[in-house]
């Protein structure tokens, strides 16, 4: 039987998702704990990974078991096994067929930064710092230039192995509010993929744009240009994956 | 010359603001940094300790220096010193006469905790889990039992040296939205001074009367009862010292 979790990590002391022979990573932990949970070696697989240092608030993830647990009561039974920094909220029985990587239609992350005069302790582990106030209208018409289907080959990373770098990304929305000590702003961009480190390189260049860079690099880079054209890639832990959308409501409400 | 500072930690990895033979404490820390700018023993002293693993947003310290440093400029000249955890937001000369633990003239901590299913990774730095779901009315209904000027002194754990526990609760706010995975809920106390562990002691019973327990509870403690009648000490990594207020302006704006 195939199952379904919906699950949240603070990724600060994780090396990403991917398991690795020496590493603490998310993986390595969710299988720890399913495979003590089940007797027998389980994989756990997700819907992609983050890398070291991002943050999820709902990554999709699959287990094959055979148990006699019900579905919905498997995420209480791995959260004992779990460490504070990575917990399981719900759990399901997979629909027929499921495949939590291929079947993912779109993902939403979202990048915090805030300005401020300086660091500031208390958004340390979930933000990064601008040292520029930007202007919210500017980084708004950066974000319209990079929503629609592109090549994003210029937005990634070295190390890449993705067969194309045409994604389609359906929204940018810009949100931003007051803090005592300066102003936070969030990034969250929804897409049916993403190349590696693409979500880190859009923010830095809509934050580069904000703090008064002009948009001729964005056009340049989604029409052949390459990665030089644009701002330094935004520090890891100001990202989070908020959600994987599969096209159908994966956790129905419990049978109570 | 007495300088001012106004400092922001996360503490979770500091055992409380005092300094301590072996410990890492923010007094320590702050005083290290203060050592090596000014090359000789600083004190730095706050407008009142707080525990291990309590956070504060606006802590007011101060300490006695003799520099060239303009005033203004002496938080970026600690920060280079401090680690991430700790950073001075502000400073400035302090007014003539000024003492930053006897001239509070009132404080306000801020309790946060949430109801959710399961634990929430990324709300476990900074609140406290609620395993039933409050009500609102409920809680606004205790707290305004607990504002006002009453003998505190079943709200106090063992081990304080306060010469009265006679302390003015000003205001209660109570506040709370919605969360993906549950509801978020603050409580934000304001008052002339605090016994040791009354904020996570006061939250602690608003919590419990909004889950069902009586007021009597309250009533009898305020009027001699003992510290059983009430709910256990909420968990410090809800609680942050929020302001402190000294009944005038301590940062002016900079002159540019």
């Amino acid at each position: 039987m195939r199952y379904v979790l919906l699950v949240q990590y603070d990724g600060t002391h994780f090396c990403g998702y991917q398991r690795q022979r020496e590493e603490r990573t998310v993986q390595s932990v969710l299988e720890k704990a399913a495979t003590e949970a089940f007797g027998t070696f389980t994989r756990v697989t997700a819907s992609g990974r983050t890398d070291a240092g991002v943050h999820a608030r709902g990554q999709v993830c699959q287990l094959d078991a055979e148990t006699s647990v019900p579905a919905h009561k498997l995420s209480a039974c791995l959260n004992c096994l779990l460490p504070p920094d990575c917990k399981v909220l719900k759990s399901a029985v997979a629909p027929e067929g499921f495949d939590c990587t291929r079947g993912a239609k779109k993902k939403t992350y979202r990048y915090t930064a805030y300005y401020a005069e300086t660091e500031l302790p208390l958004l340390a582990r979930y933000a990064a710092r601008l040292a520029v106030k930007p202007d919210l209208s500017r980084m708004e018409e950066a974000a319209s230039l990079l929503e629609g289907e592109h090549d994003f080959a210029a937005f990634c990373s070295a190390g890449s192995s993705a067969k194309t770098s045409v994604r389609t990304v359906y929204g940018i929305q810009i949100g931003s509010e007051p803090l005592p000590e300066g102003q936070l702003y969030t990034i969250s961009v929804t897409g049916n993929g993403f190349l590696y480190n693409m979500v880190r390189i859009l923010a830095g260049e809509i934050f580069a744009v904000g703090c008064g860079k002009s948009t001729d690099a964005i056009v340049r880079a989604l029409n052949g240009g390459g990665r030089t054209l644009l701002a330094k890639t935004m520090p890891a832990r100001g990202l989070m994956l908020v959600s994987v959308d599969y096209g159908a409501e994966l956790f129905p409400p419990e049978e109570v």
